[in-house]
């Protein structure tokens, strides 16, 4: 344990050490049975019992409702992009997406595909610094849902909350799900690739409201209508057994710890421990608008290019790694989803302020 | 090591004992890195030093063209299905299916919503106990491809040769993909899904050639078109990353044993094992014809549905695992993929002997 690095990585990112330990042993023999992990047929009762488990960890900690289908499903959340308007938009129909960053752009580009997309807000221009309060758009009466995604990871802002306009909402929470309670039910849609908050890459999590499920067009290919999955359990076909076993224990360890209220409470001291350090001088300068923060991934300029590259490689010389900046805006980011823990945060903010000191401006 | 059980499931299936304790570790900590191996991005030169060396192994060991590109995709075999013809067959295109069983049944269904599909030859009827030889069946001159399924993993069917028509060919190879050497130049692409004979479930293969990557309609979802990861180095968007890691296990391990030749050898007297008991007797009969025995999968049956719950019974008392037939078919199965070994068919065999002497019909 003692040679574990502090990954800040946005993704996949770091995961609590006893998953990383109890994984590696049910690799070689799972549960006592023999065969490993990977080797158990996934109509066995055996992984019946981890994707069971693993539904039923997820429904508690999120209190999903009884009217909601929880899929496991393969292509990464960019299968989303197209999933969700394919299934959802038949026949041209309308529907309202915020433009908060890339993954919302590349959203709507693929609904472009399928349906009438209306975009009323967009803060591309700025950098996509902030995201939007409810005033400052409107949604057309016959729009079918509300698109937004919930966190932007690679410019570091977050809906504080979310929009309660009566229109029925659809987001990507891939980099924040878990991290906070949610009111599920005003969601139609819930979706999230499981290498930030979940698990793995390789596995992506999609909540759904069961009566959306028969609103695809019958010339859908079989694997792309959520109510194939959703009819089967998630096994339709082989699924990503692998993957949803790391989920099923990275959703056990989020239990133990108290759930997403317990682990909110984390998350705010492990922002709010970063945010300071920018509030209190200007060394540190945070890329999002202070109302739209993101508890998740904090992104921040230093002085100057060449003082970001520094702060990067001596970081990394010191076992923080992982802090530059996605290459679409630069700088410096540090992910600090679930798993990273309150005492790496405490010993980057220590380090970033004697970098500040030893490295003027 | 004492503790493992022969494990004879379908898929997922077993996986060499040394893949294991290496991915264990690797999980733990990747290469001494700090960093267990779903931990670390994608991007970085890690990973890209796994996946490189995971296509750099496949094109040696399969001896594929350099005109071909090998992607590692999410979404099963299944995906397959309808990718393929929504790749190739754009506009309504003409293309021959064989139907050999249950996969080549639902890719036809599939390619039924993009092509005007051909279906010359089917063993349906007779329990899909057969393939094809070539001359029992025609090609339309204007077809785009013949579309076939090399081994049938439900009904322990394999095509022996590939049929020799000047067609281009497209083969899902899931269950005997690397089993033994294939001249990759006839194909137009091959798929294969992994958790069989190259890995874990969550990882599909394809190999395809690169004039075909331009054939599918702008208005395709960008995770849809081959051309995406074939740009990209399967890399558009974050990858199966574990599931790759383990493929490239699996590859250096077949690699060190001398490749397809030296494990095509091995299969084949793995299969002849088995088929042996069934051609000295009558206790136990394959659901092959001789002329299309699979070197993956036997499957056959006992004199009596009693006797086949008790052979099953008795055989997972003893360690044979996972020895039932698909539910499709009934009966008994034993699928010896590349990483099942001679010694583990050899006990079968003894214990098949065994079982017919102490349990006459």
């Amino acid at each position: 344990m003692s040679q574990r690095v502090s990954n800040f990585s946005a993704g996949p990112a770091t995961l609590p050490y006893d998953v990383l330990t109890k994984t590696a042993e049910d690799i070689v023999n799972f549960k006592e049975s023999g065969i490993g992990l990977m080797e158990i047929s996934h109509r066995s009762s055996e992984f019946q019992g981890v994707i069971d488990e693993a539904e039923r960890l997820l429904r508690e900690l999120m209190g999903i409702p009884e009217n909601y289908k929880v899929l496991f499903l393969q292509g990464g959340a960019s299968s989303q992009f197209f999933m969700i308007p394919m299934n959802m938009l038949s026949g041209g129909k309308k529907a309202t997406y915020l433009n908060t960053g890339t993954w919302a752009k590349k959203a709507i580009a693929e609904a472009r595909l399928f349906g009438d997309i209306e975009v009323p807000y967009s803060s591309e221009k700025e950098n996509y610094n902030r995201v939007p309060d409810q005033h400052e758009y409107t949604i057309a009466d016959d729009s079918e849902y509300l698109y937004l995604v919930s966190n932007n990871t690679i410019f570091g802002t977050q809906f504080q909350q979310f929009p309660d306009t009566g229109k029925m909402l659809i987001s990507d929470m891939s980099s924040d799900i878990l991290s906070r309670p949610v009111d599920v039910s005003r969601f139609g849609l819930i979706f999230a690739g499981a290498q930030k908050n979940l698990g793995p890459a390789g596995v992506t999590v999609v909540i759904v409201r069961e009566d959306l499920l028969s609103r695809c067009p019958d010339t859908t290919p079989t694997m792309l209508k959520y109510r194939t999955h959703a009819d089967k359990g998630s096994m339709f076909n082989t699924p990503p057994c692998l993957a949803i076993y790391v989920v099923y224990r990275v959703l056990q360890w989020l239990n133990g710890l108290g759930g997403v209220e317990a682990i909110q409470k984390i998350n705010r001291q492990k922002a709010a421990t970063l945010y300071e350090i920018m509030d209190s001088g200007d060394y540190y300068r945070g890329h999002a608008d202070p109302q739209s923060r993101s508890q998740m991934n904090v992104a921040f300029n230093l002085p100057t290019p060449e003082l970001e590259a520094k702060f990067i490689a001596d970081a990394a010389a010191q076992g923080f790694k992982g802090l530059k900046g996605h290459r679409s805006i630069g700088g410096c980011r540090a992910s600090i989803y679930n798993a990273f823990s309150l005492e790496g945060v405490t010993e980057l903010a220590a380090f970033m302020e004697r970098f500040a000191n030893e490295n003027p401006a």
